[in-house]
């Protein structure tokens, strides 16, 4: 019963197999093997159009890389007041682009609110030197609050930048989940909704380490390779994560990971929302159930082996627990079995009487 | 016939064993599983000390970070001017410690020399701010040309160092190579020597993916924890990483890929010298043979699949190409066959017929 | 009648005089000069302990330099959302420190609230490297709202940060403006209080430039002068700055500057809150007075030659300008008439008929 | 007599006057007064050119902000092996511009050599990520040696940085001594030869703190100023800085100074030249001689109550000192009189005796 982190799931077998399958011989190193090339094109294939494709050793490094290149000195990223990048990449963010400053935006339930921010980026003079000047927005995709936007809030996130004529990056460390949660292509869910770059996340959903960069404007692919190797997340030997991402495509791996994944989730919210020992927190959208559980429950779970988080109400969402009571995370992933959650609502139950 | 770098192999196959051995369940994140820290004790069970391991995605990252942690305002690392860390890191320690400053000491083969690193190092005063100050001396074990510090020359370098007060980092990119070298322990080539830290790589020797900083001084892992986050070389899923070192470690492998790689290095050499079509550059103590090749010799080994790179003569090293030559690098690792260096050198000797 | 900025108004003739007086002769250059080093010994008396002083060129700069100082790794400052380290200094302190993040606490009339302060910096856990962690606290003294902490609240703001073992910074711009406002000695506003650092500004008080970092710490003194030196902070002719500060402390010339400024602000605030054309906004306490116009008054008064600037609604304060109203913020300092205050006050009155 | 350095001076009483016929008065802050464009104005004038005018604090400041302006992820800018930015800054340009790599270049008497320049620029291939890539080229005018480039030197380092596409920038802290001593206009010295980008020096030449970045290409200037604001180089009293120049450029004061220090370093020259007691280490070109004198003349002078500096012989340079000799550098300025220059060659002869 372990609910503690999509992280915390091993490599799914055909990802291990699809590791063994390039473990002998000899490939060019640096990204520039055969099968490199490959999987960049898998991926211009998936989203519809050329993309740059840079792989790189951890969600963080893809998110604070991507904001390194949209930077700029003074800039400003507006990013949800929840997002992973403000909350627990140590400050990678700023301190590769070299001191820039991300800025907090609000709205419900993990999503940035298009009026927000656009009141926010509004706030700005662009010529003026004193505040610092809007460089960028960032959204995770889904949020760390489980949620998903939709299209048309994607579109209305672009829209607002656009009017700013700022770039729009997508924080996509669980960009599978909510691709099949909103039953949408690639394509549709990012540069078609005016999304420029995606830190798009294997690890997550299967892989064991396989992150990339991906970018819709080629003109950023000459100085995205510079930005890459000066922060030492130029892989020497990484046709070993286009091993992972080719198993990860193949088949519709990826899709069948995260529908397993999401599908987990909803089975866990759907026994919550039936059990009078605990309430959801919010619908989940993805593969991340947040409830709230009076504080016994929460130890005889332990008890019984569960693993999960606990965490704070973050601010200005709905609700929160009560005296007594405990806000826990939940996540599933595609190592998730019915089994397990079926038993964690058991115990939930045993726990209430 | 692949002789282009140890980084163009693939994994080993006791390697990829241990990545499936734990391929499946569950792990707590971010380096805290069970079997991280089991890695951890292995290597001071190497080092015969108390050790602080960091795993990270590179031997980039490991040396810049290991530099960045070593470095303050001003601040000056000395390094050979043939160091990987000057001449292929695309800047990656100046960048990370926010603009450091290398400073490049010449000596012999790749190694530096240890008055001359008195001189440049005295040329300072560390009380004056114009000039900056000496921060931090780095070595490379094996160097870039395939040369090995002895123990006494580490010992000097270390006792320079130490006058100074410097700390002194060695880079290990191909640290079991020049363990083997010297039949030496790691505790007798590293702390016992004077190093204070070191780059510890096990990609080129046959993992896929596998760097570490080692520190010997536990004071420094508090901050090191937070370097590493901070440039997003935190792996979520830090068990890969720990199960790879587990088979590194496990019945003496790494010693073993190491010696086989040597030994493929000194049976090309022997086949070199005797050969009438080319000569040594220097003599290898590692798994790097630098030899100096008739151009039409290098076309037509290129014609037989050999693969290899050329390179400009280092500033200051003995003897060169001359007209119509070229200085060779032939790179060795766990995976070259004695058929492959026998057949390579029967290329030359039928090149220069 | 200019009300626009402290920083509009040129220098006191005694500065002018104290720089004319060192104009002639040589001097080592670089702060090394026996006028440098009685100003630093002033210093000292007049925070009456020994104290390190380093000269730099702008408030910015001495800000960014002091929290740089007191950064590390993933490190986070804690400042009030309207201070102008946040709000006025282009990402200035997070530049200069490599990458440090700013969190905005929030509290009434540009003050941190204590309270606030220690939830703001209770929600991270030290050891944990994902959220980043507590670094350093910066309170401005006077604050950006012209209020002015008292004695008690800095003492309270500094108790919460020892709790934590943060060392606290002052942001200094006006120092003297508030130091006056309170009564109170240097001594007795900064180090007795548990203040470790001031930038401490001569420039908004009659100096042309010059400014300060004053801290409190021999210990960091050292280091200190290499952040500045490589920040291209250190003047070769730092005695201009030294004489500055010479005359700025002579005979007490920088009370009388900040009590006349301070003096200006009370009788415009007198004046308008007598008049029926316009409201304070809030008590001014220093040499800054916040004034709720209609817009036809602040048309009218620049009309007469009036200079000042609008600004919007800090978020959190109370009241604010309702429809047709304008918030201004009028700065008085050592060159303020009583005159240009009362045509002032007059031509709000006539602007109303 | 003193000759330490032409920072050592104090101001020129008509750089003085020009600060107090602005000290009354109020004037926008931050660069954006009436006599702050009109003096961008003369800067234009002075330059045949339309050139945008940052005025910044030091000239560590003006250089290390212009290389940040012009380098990039990787980059590389290189550099006389003697020039001050190597130096003695502490590091500023690598550190202001993130970690930046500055490559030393050899060429006689601190000139560096269009060939050597080609060389060093030529070993990079600007596509590889691993090295580094080229990104600007700087010069100094005059030199730390006291030598001048002519303006076919100028041509032909610029010439060699083109075919590069590499930016060229001038380090003209002493800008008006090279220029008088070439008898060439601002616009010969610098654009019309292929200069980007000059730190310009009214520092050493008599004012007291007047320091400015010049650049050629008005596209720049809009990301500039957020490259000045950023790193805490924007006065908020900028007038007085622009009072400064005003001056300098007034009359041609700025030439008149220049010729005297040049002329007073020639006149020195002289009596070296024909002194038995001491030799030229090299001919100088602008305010500084470079002398060879016995150690006990050093200890006779520096009792008469000379002042100057000793320093290493800089590697490469020709001749050197003797044993019991020492390289002396002996730095005329505007408030060097013929008089002192000759109590020095009196005190040097009889030294001798």
């Amino acid at each position: 019963m372990n609910f503690a982190s999509d992280n915390w799931a091993g490599a799914h077998p055909r990802i291990s197999a699809g590791l063994m399958d390039h473990a002998a011989g000899y490939a060019p190193a640096y990204g520039t093997s055969s099968l490199d090339k490959e999987v960049a094109e898998t991926f211009s294939r998936i989203f519809e159009r050329q993309v740059a494709v840079f792989f790189v050793a951890t969600g963080t490094a893809a998110n604070a890389l991507s904001l390194t290149a949209l930077s700029k000195p003074g800039g400003l990223s507006f990013c949800h007041r929840e997002a992973h990048v403000v909350r627990d990449e140590c400050g990678a963010a700023e301190y590769l682009a070299g001191g820039a400053r991300l800025c907090a935006v609000d709205g419900p339930l993990g999503r940035i609110d298009p009026a927000g921010l656009d009141t926010a980026i509004g706030r700005f003079m662009p010529e003026s030197v004193h505040a610092g000047r809007p460089a960028a927005v960032s959204i995770t995709q889904a949020t760390e609050a489980g949620t998903v936007y939709g299209l048309d809030d994607i579109e209305a996130i672009s829209a607002t930048a656009a009017r700013y004529r700022l770039p729009v990056h997508m924080d996509g460390a669980r960009f599978a989940n909510a691709l099949v949660s909103l039953g949408a292509t690639p394509a549709e869910m990012t540069w078609k909704r005016g999304i420029d770059m995606v830190s798009f996340g294997g690890t997550k959903n299967g892989c064991w380490c396989a992150e990339a960069v991906v970018l819709f404007d080629p003109d950023w692919a000459g100085e995205f390779q510079f930005l890459r190797k000066r922060a030492g997340q130029l892989f020497s030997k990484s046709r070993f994560v286009a091993a992972q991402f080719e198993a990860y495509f193949s088949d519709g791996l990826w899709l069948e990971t995260a529908r397993h994944a999401n599908a987990m989730a909803a089975r866990l919210a759907g026994h919550i929302r039936e059990s009078r020992a605990a309430r959801l927190a919010w619908e989940p959208q993805a593969n991340m159930v947040f409830a709230i559980l009076p504080q016994p429950a929460v130890a005889s779970l332990r008890a019984s082996g569960a693993h999960f988080h606990e965490q704070h109400q973050p601010r200005g969402f709905p609700g929160g627990p009560g005296a007594g009571e405990v806000l826990c995370r939940l996540v599933t992933s595609f190592a998730t079995s019915a089994g397990d959650v079926d038993r964690f609502a058991q115990s939930l139950d045993v726990a209430r009487q």
